[in-house]
């Protein structure tokens, strides 16, 4: 199987502790690496985990509060100082611009690099990054200011040839493209052999959905429907449910039902609230609904 | 003695590391905390210190490069979030407001305090503070961008009453403070009764000078002759001094030999540079010039 894996950085939220890093992940899917969300200290978390700096060209923030972007200037001026050249893409609602560019343009006015802002729609799914193996799209999550989760989804691979029954029935070369893409082989006698005969099926596409900050919102269920990991925020516990619908986020308890709803295959809390001495809590409130549950914390990695 | 400590909450340079946050530190003079530099981090390493964030009031930033104020956004949105009422004072050079306005625009639209920006010229020595007990005063240094340090002086105490000698003498209550100041009691017979007889010295008042980031630089000295505490930036060892030179830094050495011509009480070296396996070697480096002398590390606090 081919490398997916999800890298906590940071699973605090706004108020930054001694025990928590603010909010910030590295998806890693093939040795390609995608940052989820830079709170600050996000660099020396990166460092920490030991992934190369080199593989990163894009970012991804969910919203503009400070604990999901306010490590940025710190990355990019230190990108600059490691002589980095590769383009780094920021994706982000439209106002990123507002906050960085007064950096870019006060801090950063010699950087070896260029870093290109490329604007999301937070309101509806959007496809907003697309590889050979990779689709990312935003889920529209219902927060205090314009926020997006994202999902990203494994493209399907082609299915894998069975040598001995192309050597069996001598299929040319030439054919092992079509053959590739499901279709059956026709004998130069007119027999019709079915493709399943001549084709290991692929390894399924995985999907890893990403929803934070938000509310308890059940829209998201139909998008996220199946997924192999979800990550959802957990800010609160339930016998904080009024401050969580005031601040416009979730309990442990609420994470849950939505795993449970979307029947995702395995559940990660994260985004603790720093008013809980124990971060076990969320997770024994979250398995009570949903058992396949994991808290995230920092230097955690995840196969998805 | 009353309290008058350095707190070291980062003694990194430009790129940080997992062994050094950025610059920041913490000048305790009597309970009232003055923060000076703020780089990616501060606001936790605060934390860590124990010390109080309801009493600070006043943060001094040497520069404008991200290493020394990338963290102000954090801790002013986290004071933010704790309910602060008090206002909140950053001393800097003017373009400060290049870079914090837009944030606080965008971040910080309603912050129950007040932030105020206070800037001050980078070209010659300048009383930025004073209150009852202390004077602080910029250091102009020579770095690649307008750049001060900061001398943190006592105000001189009037001198103990002996308590003793002003019953022996039955001096009335009334005169008390002018023999805190100094004068002299004249008894009813006429008879002089000299200050030095009625009183003991006040402490010498101390002295702190705060002087990074700067290339070797010996019109300084005569600023911070004498200064009972002097950190002194030591980014590069000798042996990178065209490294050092370019880049508008010292040495370690370089900072002993300031350190010695100042004749300071003690030196404290930090905003080291990430290029060394081990921080010995400024210390060692160091020594051969100016014996009494000590390595910054976070969560150092040192009396001045």
């Amino acid at each position: 199987m081919e490398k997916f894996d999800v890298h906590i950085l940071g699973c605090g939220s706004a108020l930054p502790t001694t025990r928590h890093f603010p909010t910030s992940q590295i998806v890693n899917l093939r040795d390609k690496l995608f940052m989820i969300d830079c709170g600050e200290g996000t660099q020396v978390q990166f460092r920490r985990s030991k992934l190369k700096f080199s593989r990163l060209n894009h970012i991804f923030i969910s919203h503009l509060h400070g604990d999901h972007c306010f490590g940025l200037p710190g990355l990019i001026s230190t990108f600059g100082m490691l002589g980095r050249t590769a383009e780094l893409c920021i994706h982000a609602h439209q106002d990123m611009s507002k906050y960085l560019d007064p950096i870019l343009d006060y801090f950063c006015q010699h950087l070896p690099y260029k870093v290109t802002l490329i604007p999301f729609e937070t309101k509806k799914p959007e496809l907003i990054y697309e590889d050979r193996s990779l689709m990312i799209t935003t889920i529209p999550l219902k927060h205090r200011i314009p926020c997006c989760g994202f999902l990203f989804e494994e493209k399907a691979e082609r299915n894998h040839i069975n040598r001995e029954m192309i050597d069996f029935y001598q299929i040319p070369i030439y054919q092992m493209n079509r053959i590739k893409n499901g279709e059956n082989f026709i004998t130069p006698d007119g027999d019709i052999i079915p493709n399943s005969r001549l084709t290991f099926p692929a390894n399924p596409p995985r999907k890893y959905a990403y929803c934070s900050d938000t509310i308890y919102n059940q829209k998201i269920i139909e998008q996220i429907q199946g997924v192999d990991l979800l990550f959802h925020e957990a800010t609160f516990t339930q016998s904080d449910l009024p401050r969580a619908k005031e601040t416009y986020h979730t309990t442990a308890r609420q994470a849950a039902q939505i795993a449970l709803a979307a029947n995702v295959k395995k559940l990660l809390l994260g985004h603790f609230s720093a008013r809980y001495e124990d971060d076990l809590i969320f997770l024994q409130e979250a398995k009570e609904i949903f058992l396949k549950c994991q808290l995230a914390s920092e230097g955690l990695y995840i196969n998805v």
